[in-house]
């Protein structure tokens, strides 16, 4: 069901070529004459009607406006599939129960120090490893990431921890060499609208981390989860990390909200990036907090041992130490929602 | 401590027209050479410099840009009172270790709906009870408030409950009515700004709830508190209750993470209203779950009998029945980070 | 006409609930039953229905949506009055052909500052003076205004230059004095939704800037328009001032598209203040001759003799001689857009 | 030249430590102690101090805060290259004095159709002809392009017409056959940041029309450009499209003010797309002349001839007699800031 509202000088012969125009592709009109406005609800099979179709018709002389009831994704929906999306990794079960947490470097920067953190973040009791090999960066000068050579070395840290590997892709040429090495692929924030990626990683057989965009409405990216869906993996984990407003005191504001929302309107599991989210270390622990309480099925935050000499993002990674309190303090959190961690 | 930044083509005769400005304010330039640059330190008791005389400065030929070190209020910030600060309202004490909850309808709409909201929320295990006389409304035609009936039904749910009153003030001249009724005066979102009445606020001996403007970055919600406290009134609680964004799925976008970075900046005591924050009551409970988690020392929740009667934001009102189950749930949240509700 | 969008899991008996009660309103509801979806169309003079009631009827069992046609405002709109508003303030006519020009100081500092300018602009051919009398000021530390001084110093350059004189409100208390001195008194945009400053302006028989606040929508704005004409206060003005954004670059972002979009929606004079709106002298020049291109009625800049001395937004004031530059380059884009300036 | 602000309890320890690491880096540290705050001016070639390195610094426990002088970008910025970068695409200048219109529709979607819109846009007096084959769309129902058959198309009409080839590379594995087909290559506005691309067309021998990204600052924005130029290609143009704010009125928020503010950043020419800025056909002609007004070397119009059918953003279309009618009220505009078009 759509809904055409006329414009208040619309004539009669141009609500006539309206209802014929509908009926041309197979649907009905049921007009509604107000004192002040005509409207004709579309009756029929609507999710046929494409963004263009409907942009075509909101064009057509005599039409105000035009007003969807049905949203415009579908298999992300939650009326589309009523149960909760769960997805097993190795065993590691994502959007069941368990809060599932990775941590990790936010860039792979060399073998020693990623060893190091892998060993810390798994006791610690994180249960999915992360770090970047290709990394988008704001500057052509700062460091792009290692490639695979820094995948190698996550599948090594996997090998001795038994961490499962979250790592993002930028390029749909990466992808042949991604799918070798990573138990889950992330799309970044600025890649939540590159479509050919998310065709490409719909193709895969590889879960993959979602992360909102930065200036993305829930619709948008609920729309990129169906274009990855709508190719046939279905493993898609959606992730909060921030969006951008008007406020500098956080890098990004974390829209915890989000959590909530999402609930709502699909199956699908919900992470939060607290780290990415705020953009400082010491805030990190309360939101993270915050989302476990919001309802969030899974967290990511990065843990460096070195945030001194880290390559990225050495401002907002906690310490082992502190990853490891948080972790302890998140317990009873979790229990208090009827979650563990 | 300031820098002024000259630019690349600065003369010296602009230099020295500069220092010389300065020392004529009782400061001192330490004059730094770059290689592309160079920048004068402003020492001495910049704190006197104000915001005006920065501009003036700003606008002086040879000049790029000027860089305050100093935080602009003084009185609110955590460096001038390292304590946090609790207010006694009652025998309830504010910013301690209990989480205080105020609770009620948006506006009051007659005495039998205020009295039975006022026993439900009080059997629930709210502190207070809140309630509009004075109404902010974005259209003439919707329902302003009962005025000085409101107020004296809102003393009435007191006596009765022993909960005190937290109502809003909207204009200077009720300022006198107010007193005589509210045990914490609230300055709502679109007052925030409203310099007159922050002063007027200033000079009254009731505690502040000062919410944060719409599109307020933090820094200007803590100079809104400043000027209250400018004036000698230092009970000022500050509120978050959502930021303006792109994002349309919520009424507004709740800041969580306004509340650690409120906690390193300011001493004073920091709420949440979920209420506002997300606009629709089911998402209510996970978000006063996670400011809970985020480490707020109260929140603000809109609670109706019938909010569908409800003469404003009906929409956004818990039932005492969900509202008595989300207190219950509170409970071993706030345990969680330390805290009793 | 409304429309009541209801949830797919709506009963027959909730669709009676609904009816019955849009009846008792005396309106009458046009149900439409989709193959996804059932929607109400509600016939009669819905204008009556208020903000409350619509949001009361949004938390019924069995509606997931209300969708509202109808403009909130009436009076401020098109559709009720298709005519431009015109006003005559001592012969001069704004929104007629004329692009009307208001210049002077964001403050009014001292006398001879103030006469200095009056003469400069009066030479260069703005139309009208400004200066703020009483400051809104983000710190309660900086100049807040002379008061009465200031608006007398105005009067007496009114006299001087024959230029009318547009000054700012902030407090209901101080309206008696405005009205004796200023020829239309500004709404600044921190108060647009200062909803009792708007009720008492509604009343004054002066002419009344209407600033957009810093995150007012457009329709927020035409509300706030709604708000001092139905008081019986038809004399508005609106001015675009820029809104905030996440973009830092300029102090606020100008959104001049603002201009058309509400030349369609109201028959309003529209003003440009590019002063405010880009924050920097520099940026003023072409954002004024963008904003009449774009279609403004009038434009509103900042000028100050000695923007170094200037006690409050020196930063943005263009010196005389920029503006009367400034004015020179005005006259052929007026002309091109068919207006005179 | 940058600056470290140390915190108010740095130690002389932790002073001299940080000192070091300058030092090590072949910087010289010239330390200010102020009253409040010590500070470290950074002298020497700090350009070469990456982001990740000044992140590094931030952590080192005594630091507060750091701030850098010097723009991230350098290739891009006016600093650099004082003269206005030109961009001759088949002897037609791009940054001189006369303004080039880029038109066609929005997606290339038959022959006929773009051969029609084509010859009107040539007789209205357009530069350069647009039209997407590879088509970003937000939902994955939507049409996506015709692919290489479109910029086919796309070849004869620039045959037929004259007009130079405006089209969108969406994914790094089409670049190959853009190349042979488009005289400027587009990167869209979901793209801006999408790393590799920008690393792609920045080794083409073309020149590169770079859209500002959804809520880009221009900061950001100038560093993609900065991508593209620091692998060769210095041949990019800025494209001012709209930016995502809460406004809901217009699709975006077109930000004119960005215009004379990177005439003062950098020596790149900068066009403005009020189609998609407004995303509403009638409101498109009056931003073009303020676009024009405010100083764009250039515009991009959306064109079609039957927006009715359009299958891609028919909405913000204009007619050809609409967008010839504009072409002509254009003149007297740009002879007024001394252009021509």
């Amino acid at each position: 069901m759509d809904i055409i509202v006329l414009s208040p000088g619309a004539t009669e012969r141009e609500l006539k070529h309206i209802v014929k125009k509908l009926e041309g592709r197979g649907l009905r009109a049921h007009v509604s004459k107000g004192t002040e406005r005509t409207i004709i609800g579309v009756i029929g099979d609507t999710s046929k009607i494409t963004e263009d179709e409907e942009n075509a018709i909101r064009v057509m002389p005599g039409v105000e406006d035009v007003m969807r009831i049905l949203k415009p994704y579908k298999l992300a929906s939650r009326e589309f599939k009523q149960k909760d999306t769960t997805i097993d990794v190795g065993g590691k079960i994502i959007g069941g129960e368990k809060i599932q947490v990775i941590a990790g470097p936010c860039a792979v920067e060399n073998r020693t120090v990623l060893m190091a953190i892998a060993g810390k973040i798994k006791d610690a009791g994180a249960s999915f490893i992360r770090g970047g090999a290709f990394k988008p960066r704001t500057s052509p000068y700062s460091f792009q990431g290692l490639g695979e050579e820094g995948l190698k070395y996550l599948a090594e840290a996997r090998k001795k921890t038994g961490l499962p590997v979250v790592t993002e892709i930028m390029d749909p040429r990466d992808m042949a060499i991604l799918v070798k090495y990573a138990d889950i692929i992330q799309i970044g924030t600025r890649n939540m609208q590159n479509f050919r990626l998310l065709l490409e990683v719909g193709i895969a057989k590889k879960p993959v981390l979602l992360k909102r965009g930065l200036s993305a409405t829930i619709k948008e990216w609920l729309m990129a989860a169906e274009y990855i869906m709508s190719r046939g993996n279905e493993m898609v984990i959606l992730c909060e990390r921030g969006i951008r407003t008007f406020e500098t005191a956080t890098r990004n504001t974390l829209d915890l909200s989000a959590v909530p929302v999402l609930k709502k309107l699909t199956h699908l599991p919900v992470f939060v990036d607290p780290s990415h989210g705020v953009g400082k270390w010491d805030l990190v622990a309360p939101m993270a907090k915050a989302a476990v309480a919001a309802g969030a099925d899974g967290l990511l935050i990065e843990v460096h041992t070195n945030p001194e000499e880290a390559l990225s993002d050495g401002e907002q990674s906690l310490r082992p130490n502190d990853f490891s309190r948080l972790m302890k303090e998140l317990k009873p959190l979790a229990r208090a929602v009827g979650r563990e961690i």
